[in-house]
C-alpha cells in the first residue's frame, strides 16, 4: 500500500466523514468528536443543517464546541440529554477484527469516552492509515491521569509494563479540558486489551485510558479506492 | 457502649493522633492527611518539630497545607520525594478484621489515596465510633467523579447497585481540589470490597472510590478507656 500524502489524507477523511454524517436522521442527539477527522464530520453536519436537518450535539472538547458554534451546529449537554443516539468521532488506531480503538492523541479522550459510552451507536471515521491488525506498536496509548502526584502515577505505569512519557505543551505539562495530564505509553503490542484496561483502571491516579473497547458500532474508512464501511 | 459526646470525641481523636505521631522519626517524609483527626496529628507534629524533630510533609489538601504552614510544618511535594515513609490520616470507617477503610467524607479522597498508595506505611487515626465489623451501612461511600457528564456517571453508579447522591456545597456541586465532583453512595453492606472497587473503577468517569483496601498498616483508636492500637 502506498501511504497517502497529507493532503490526500484530508480528502479521504472528508469522504469518510460525509459518509458517516449521511446516517444522521432528523431529531437525533449527536456526540461530536474531536480531532481533524471529527472536524470534517462537524462541517458535513453543518452543511446538512443548512439544508434543514434538525439535530443537537454534545461536544467532546472546547475546540469542537467552538467549531460547532461557528458553523451553526446547535449544542446541548448531558444536563438536557442523558442518552445520545449517535456519536461520530475519529480514532488513532482501529483494530479491524474487533473494532477496538486507541484514542486520545488529540487530548480529549476522557470526554470522548464519556460521550461514546453514553451513545446508542458510535460511528468511527478514519483514513486507511489508522486501520491495524492489532492495537499498539507504533501508536502510543494515551492515558489521562490526575495532575496531583503525576510523578507517582508514571512510576506505577512503568511498573505495569507501559513506557510512559508525560505529554508536554511547550515546556509545561499538556493539560486537558478537565485539568488533568496525559501520559503517552509506548506498548509493543496489545494482545489482551481488556486485561490491560483493567490493570490501568486499578492504578490510583489513572482517570481513563485511551482504550475504547466494545464501544464502536461501525467504522468508516476513507481509502484511495473509495469509502469502506466495517461492521462487527 | 455509650456514644461519646462531640467534645469527648475531640479528646479521643487528639489522644490517638498524639500516639500516631509518636512513631515519627527524624528525617522522615510524611503524608499529612485531611479532616478533623488528621488536623490533630498535624498539631501534634508541629509540637514535636518545635522541640527539634526534622521532617517534611506532603499535604493531601489545600486546607491541610494551610494548617501546616501556619503551624510551621515544612512541606514538600512528589516533585521532590516520590516515596513517603509514613502517612498519617483519619478515616470515616475502619473494618476491624481487615483494616480496610472508607474515606472521603472530607472531600480529599483522591489526594489521600495517592499519598496512602505512595507510602511505606499508613497509620490511621480514629475515634472509637469509626470502628465497624463490616464496611458500609450507615456510612455512605464517597466516589470522586469527573464533572463533565456527571449525570451519566450517576446513572451508571445506580445501575451498579449504589444509591448515588451528588454532594452539594450550598446549591452548587461540591468541587474537590482537583476540580472533580463527589458522589455519596448509599450501600447497605460491603461484603466484597475488592469486587466493588473493580466495578467502580471500570465505570467511565469514576476517578477514584473512597475504598482504601490493603493500604492501612496500623490503626490507632481513641477510646474513652484509652488508646488502642490495631495491627493486621
Amino acid at each position: 500500500m502506498t501511504r497517502p500524502l497529507p493532503w490526500e489524507r484530508d480528502a479521504l477523511k472528508r469522504a469518510a466523514a460525509e459518509r458517516a454524517v449521511s446516517e444522521v436522521e432528523d431529531g437525533m442527539v449527536l456526540g461530536l468528536g474531536s480531532g481533524s477527522t471529527a472536524a470534517f464530520a462537524v462541517e458535513a453536519l453543518a452543511a446538512r443543517i443548512a439544508e434543514g436537518l434538525r439535530v443537537v450535539g454534545i461536544p467532546t472538547s472546547e475546540t469542537t464546541a467552538a467549531l460547532a458554534r461557528r458553523l451553526g451546529v446547535p449544542l446541548t449537554s448531558f444536563a438536557e440529554h442523558r442518552r445520545i443516539d449517535v456519536a461520530i468521532d475519529g480514532a488513532d488506531q482501529v483494530e479491524r477484527r474487533t473494532l477496538n480503538l486507541i484514542k486520545g492523541l488529540g487530548g480529549a479522550l476522557l470526554r470522548e469516552k464519556m460521550v461514546a459510552g453514553a451513545s446508542d451507536r458510535m460511528i468511527v471515521v478514519i483514513d486507511e492509515t489508522k486501520l491495524v491488525d492489532r492495537l499498539g506498536g507504533s501508536t502510543p496509548l494515551p492515558v489521562e491521569i490526575v495532575s496531583f502526584g503525576w510523578q507517582i502515577v508514571l512510576d506505577r505505569l512503568t511498573a505495569s509494563g507501559c513506557g510512559p512519557r508525560l505529554r508536554l505543551a511547550g515546556d509545561r505539562p499538556f493539560t486537558t479540558d478537565g485539568g488533568n495530564f496525559i501520559v503517552d505509553c509506548a506498548i509493543a503490542e496489545i494482545p489482551h486489551p481488556a486485561a490491560l484496561e483493567a490493570r490501568l483502571s486499578a492504578i490510583i491516579g489513572v482517570v481513563e485510558s485511551g482504550l475504547f473497547l466494545g464501544l464502536a458500532s461501525k467504522v468508516v474508512v476513507g481509502r484511495s479506492s473509495g469509502v469502506e464501511v466495517i461492521e462487527p
